[in-house]
């Protein structure tokens, strides 16, 4: 029997060594990374070879993960595994022919919109949602093909329910909570979720203060509830964590992720123009070593060992397993 | 006074010399040239400077066009002017600022969407229109802010009305027709050519084939018809011509400018794919120097000169001398 896998589905950070080691000495063996929001295609290289200078720099802490295959390899080097991703189709420009060309550069994850409308599908800012474009119905087609995930995060609610019915294969909303337990634009309707597990598809639970109840002062004890109810509601085999942790960055850098380069006048996203820094994490999941209070969370609530490192990870793990490839194999684990 | 002008308000040509001069000898004084439809910012650098070359090599017979006083230059050296335009937003990527930058270069048209959604506007071959997003706001402001003129020419009808609506300053249909003459997808319902004319704006009449009654058999007097029942329902002063000619291409253009790079599969646009070749134009509209046809047929339908001479270039010229360059400062003429 294979060893429980801990594996975060979001992460956004200002990477440095003091970082990798401070993650994989936490116990985490493998994050979904955010390579881009808004670079497109060239742009997106230039963040892909940053990795790459990790990878040679750092290859004694963190390795790239394009396989499930590759999480367990991580996990038995003891370092921690890399997955790309990105959380909107800016880096495939307009051309389906770079969907193949990033999934061979690592990519596994990709959002189809993020807030705005993109050339796929609407964002969750949007005032109106008009579900999966013309071009849109090619990509999914596409990365159901090679075998990129489907990422909805960010996404409006029709394009997302669009999206489960469109893809062949399940999809991810790798960072979001439900939004019977805290109504945030981001947070996601019982439909999508009950959509998104009927088709065996992922839901990261987020730490980001904004889709927490009680923003940066939501206890533990709220979170675990929100686990226990959402388990209720969908299953305990369809959950992971996708903490959206953004660490080490400046404000600026959440302006870029808000404006990029649509708008003169500086867009707040979830924030407020009275309120111009980042939310502070609550005190009990300060970083990736803080996963550990989540564990004994849920199991002071009464989850298995079993469902708290489903969890935790495995339930992931499963799914990069059917996602990373095309779908006629499966990597061998 | 001044003399009259003659204004097609778009073509996309294979340029060359023959042409230039045949375009010159036929009488027409300004072309509005298509430069990009796919084409990102960079593609279309490559565009614009192939445009440098021919104004360099062919300066005895064109020059760029970018007010209303080069329309009279041109006119009065003999020469046919050239105003940029483009027919989708690509060319400003995904970049707020790149519209002054495209201005000063020369573009003084831009399409909010080509036939498929854009990050801008929906276009019309989509089966849902959620009118302008986020950033098209942004873009249509700005559009306003240095001069450059909307364009719906290929955007669907609910993003039409919602850009006029939005728009501060007049837009322009450049090339299509009314759809109660001819009810393709590309045409124009009596609502969008209400709201347009009601707000100042443009529409170029087209000899495309495709938005003809009978296509290429559409005779004259059916098209100078349509002229009379456009101007009863919207007045003499708001029409133009926009042929939509498309000269010296080969069918893989036709190809490009239907599939760009969006789909594997072609996509056939208005033809289909038991058809594969660019339509035959009208036997009385086989180029610009047919323009005088249109004249004759104009006359025999009782046009006073004054009338058919606005609709031949007079309006375009008054157009664009309010609508190329910032609100407050109009191009002396």
């Amino acid at each position: 029997m294979r060893s429980d896998v801990v594996i975060d589905g979001l992460q956004y950070n200002n990477w440095d060594r003091a970082l990798f080691q401070k993650t994989r000495d936490g116990g985490v063996h493998v994050v979904h990374v955010t390579v881009s929001y808004w670079e497109d295609f060239r742009e997106t290289l230039l963040k892909i070879t940053e990795w790459h200078r990790h990878f040679v720099n750092h290859s004694d802490l963190i390795m790239p993960v394009k396989t499930a295959a590759d999480v367990l390899e991580a996990q038995r080097s003891n370092r921690l595994g890399i997955v790309f991703g990105f959380q909107n189709c800016s880096p495939i420009n307009d051309d389906l022919g770079l969907v193949q060309v990033l999934h061979e550069l690592g990519a596994r994850f990709m959002q189809l919109s993020y807030n705005n409308q993109s050339l796929l599908a609407t964002g969750c800012y949007e005032d109106e949602d008009s579900g999966i474009t013309r071009f849109g119905k090619q990509v999914i087609q596409e990365m159901n093909r090679v075998g990129m995930v489907i990422d909805m995060s960010h996404s409006a609610e029709r394009s997302t329910l669009h999206a489960i019915e469109l893809s062949s294969r399940p999809i991810a909303i790798t960072h979001a909570n439900p939004a019977f337990y805290h109504p945030a634009l981001r947070n996601k309707s019982n439909t999508v979720l009950d959509a998104l597990a009927e088709s065996g598809g992922m839901l990261g639970l987020s730490l980001y203060p904004f889709h927490l109840k009680n923003g940066s002062a939501c206890t533990l004890q709220s979170f675990c509830e929100m686990i226990e109810q959402t388990v209720e509601r969908i299953g305990i085999d369809q959950l992971g964590i996708g903490s959206d942790l953004c660490q080490n960055w400046g404000y600026d850098t959440l302006e870029w992720m808000r404006s990029g380069r649509w708008t003169f006048v500086a867009d707040h996203g979830e924030g407020s123009a009275a309120d111009q820094r980042w939310p502070d994490q609550p005190e009990w999941f300060q970083g990736s070593s803080d996963l550990p209070n989540i564990k004994s969370g849920l199991a002071q609530r009464g989850f298995s060992e079993v469902d708290i490192n489903k969890i935790m990870g495995n339930n992931w793990l499963r799914f990069f397993q059917a996602s990373f490839g095309p779908p006629a194999t499966s990597d061998a684990v």
